[in-house]
């Protein structure tokens, strides 16, 4: 086994911040796996993420030259690391999440007819490309539920009308809370979730809206996009915030169209850009490279 | 010398088109090289650009397959075509224009203080990738008279203020009429042009905005991309109309950013798109290659 | 229904040609959808893709504008063109191909361990995208199996040893037999098919290669690009021949990768090239658009 | 004015070394700018590159709020810097190099009789993109005498024959010498330089090949990429080693071409590619952000 540790960091930018991270791991024996930083330079803000073994060697034959002699051979102590680091954190006033890939989140998926990103991410979670769990799947239709089957995973319909909304988000919030979600996945759901449900998941929504935002927010957004006459089109993935389509991007990509293409045709191509855009947002967050800040995301690579 | 002539015509859709074209070519004898058609289902419209030899040969050994005889060897008629092609378009209520490569189309380039699409487009065309004549350039600043030099064109500095802007105008369109310029090309001239302006060269003036438009039209879309957090950043070479930023797009493209990318950053990597998007549409607009409809092209490639 | 019919055409290039056939579908009242058409004015060649509807009407209200009077309304006689355009394709030397959307060619998938290609093609053809009927998944391993079982298609265990391969092949050979199989797909298929077995299946055999061919053909191309340092990974999607990573490429893209990424994360970010290369290669024979020629396709968009 | 320096760092991995090389900088009172650090796992190799600013203060209002007190209003004291670090990489088997922003690399630029490249590159120099002097430009032709005076660079007509060879290039080297060029770089610069050549300059000499290496090295990559009938032509920047086509890449990029593209459509689409992927490579080795090791580059984003 591989377990790593992944610490997250962001705070006010200022001199030393590096060192005195990086002092602390190396007395505590940590074996930096990667490690990225990032400095908002116009709001003086400082973002790190760094990641380290915690099993006491690496692949590669690296543990050999380790300096620090034998630690590289024991467990890392999490622990008495976490007690040393939040004093310093406190000091430099850090916002911070330290977490272990042993602990797989916990997700849920929401769809409604279409199932290309649904089928996309399923067949990549049982592939092991996205670490975590999905105990569940809620659609307002019907269509997935042969596929959550065949995938093993708890399907829960609940259809939502301009009368029940409020019942239904009601009833999803507490299939959520009873899963323990820690990330909700719309994998093109197409309704629109209220600002209550949405404060319940601060940076713990992803949506993918199917062109390239700021262009073409709400609905259609494929027709509206023939009607412009673009030559690309887009798919962007983004945090949820109470306004639509406005939440930090994560992601986005683009397919070359011409004129010969025709609303159903960029549909088409917009799925496979849906497709990439979504699970790459989801995995970068399942693999915590993601920071918010603003209405912006810093993503580590 | 390989001269050709090409007919774009655009009219109202219906049986038999491809057939009643091709075969009045066929009977004058055309050689042709090129042929591309369109048909837009939703509007009812047909689109058809044809290309073919006037001096008798192609390139390749293809002549000497021709299988309607001698007619392979002589130049091409075009007046006779053309007498011939006259009523048939009129019966089919066909927009039509039928050009030859002999003929270079006489472009002006406006240009402000950025002068990397300038540069671009000057040495493009030195190089002959341009098939145009270039005998102005028209600035609001002095930044290009050394360029403009150096490639031997004909420099004007027409100083814009608010007050002055009328007159500035008046002043260029002269100069553009003297001239007997067919193509404005706006290789970033940062002033708005007048709708009167506009008018006098429908479909025939070209800019490059620095956005993927339709997002960020207006002033400073670096600015406003960076401040919105998108992934990628884009520019669009467009018609000009009398609503900014809104003309029909001739052609996008995109580069990846990311949270590092600053400002400064993103100016930077946009220069490159806008050279490639502004030369594309300038090329395209000059080898015929392009018709407008509605707020729409479409480009033939 | 809208039922359409294709016609694919390559022949010596001659003056006409265009005339000829758009005339002769003209005369049997031919609503053309789409037409397309390529010359290799180096080789001397002629290719055409015409598409017309088969059923009286088309989308759109087109029909209503039609200038054939009543044609527009009754079905196209496809035997009675069939007859008239066969003399006509003698006397010029035509390789043709006629087919209607309504007959759904017959596919056959082939994967060995790995399934993303599979899953994406099987959730493509449930979905609509692939015209086409799969009856059968072989495999030379059993991952596949509750996969077939899903989408109901038949799965075939043919393990393949070095002692086996002749035998294995004469079962495979068999089943597509049986099956009345017209294309195999080799979706991440491992093992090198005979020069025998691909005789039988001239241009009708479509696999994907793991790199952006010509580069790194053969085994381990993400380790081979990995050791070489390249910036861009690429797939390939093509026609297999009996030299192996050599027949007609139908489709190519890449991904842009870094000094970050590893041999593991090569294999990942190529996956998705994978997919998308293979399918649309798949899409695009199944819609009639590729004509290969020499080594080389034509794909008509 | 805003004078940084760069440390460029390579190593065998080990524990610690972000925590030494961060602290000994926190010491001196480093205001950092960007650091940047990498590991090679299968290598056990580490490297890093680090900017921070000389003048006691950046952009932005962050030197408000450092923590180093009046450390930040001073200018940075960089011999002592250097004297410190020093014993600190010997200790750790460091190769390092510390340049500063104040001064400009020398810049040799090669080329023969295509000028797209060598225009496009001394553009950017006038324009200020690229951080360096350009006191010579090489030919062995004549055609870019005339941009040079236009640039004031001086021009240097280096005639090359397979009897001349030898002379040539010592009258190469000589000039190279006298005008102290730390950087060359073949901007279609069509000439093969000898290993001696080669050998005087490692890692900087920058060449632009017009193909996706590894495929189609050698010459007339375009008419190879044609024949072999591929669905995206590339070109590649890469360092200049003793092997023809085979030095460590630095960048690469590609563009979609279909069957309608002949040879010299191939050569016009790859003009953009060969400017794009050589001004980058050049930009980045000016910025020092590109580390060599083995047959590949690390470059810094």
């Amino acid at each position: 086994m591989n377990d790593s540790a992944v610490l997250l960091i962001d705070c006010p930018d200022r001199k030393g911040l590096v060192a005195r991270v990086a002092g602390l791991l190396y007395e505590h024996g940590a074996n930096i796996l990667h490690a990225d930083q990032h400095q908002d330079h116009e709001m003086g803000l400082f973002f790190m993420r760094v990641e380290w073994a915690l099993n006491g060697h690496r692949s590669g034959g690296i543990a050999a030259q380790g300096a620090a002699g034998s630690a590289g051979a024991e467990p890392f102590d999490l622990e008495r690391f976490q007690a040393a680091f939040a004093p310093l954190a406190a000091e430099l006033n850090m916002r911070w999440k330290l977490t272990t890939s042993a602990r797989r989140p916990r997700v849920a998926l929401f769809c409604s007819q279409y199932l290309h990103c649904m089928a996309d991410l399923l067949h990549r979670w049982r592939s092991g490309e996205l670490h975590c769990e999905i105990p569940l799947i809620v659609s307002n239709h019907r269509e997935v539920e042969n596929l959550a089957g065949f995938y093993g995973v708890r399907f829960e319909h609940t259809p939502v009308t301009a009368a029940t909304r409020a019942e239904a988000e009601a009833r999803q919030l507490d299939l959520l809370a009873r899963e323990g979600i820690e990330l909700v996945v719309l994998a093109r759901y197409m309704q629109i979730l209220s600002p209550g449900f949405v404060a319940r998941y601060p940076a713990a929504i992803i949506n993918v809206h199917h062109s390239f935002l700021p262009a073409f927010t709400g609905a259609r957004p494929y027709h509206a996009a023939h009607a412009r006459g673009v030559k690309l089109i887009g798919a962007t993935s983004h945090y949820v915030t109470e306004i639509l389509d406005d939440g930090p991007i994560i992601e986005q990509d683009v397919a070359r169209i011409s004129h010969r293409d025709q609303v159903e045709d960029l549909i088409a191509r917009g799925r496979d850009l849906e497709r990439l855009v979504l699970s790459r947002a989801v995995r970068w967050h399942l693999d915590r490279r993601i920071l918010c800040y603003g209405n912006k995301t810093v993503v580590f690579d």
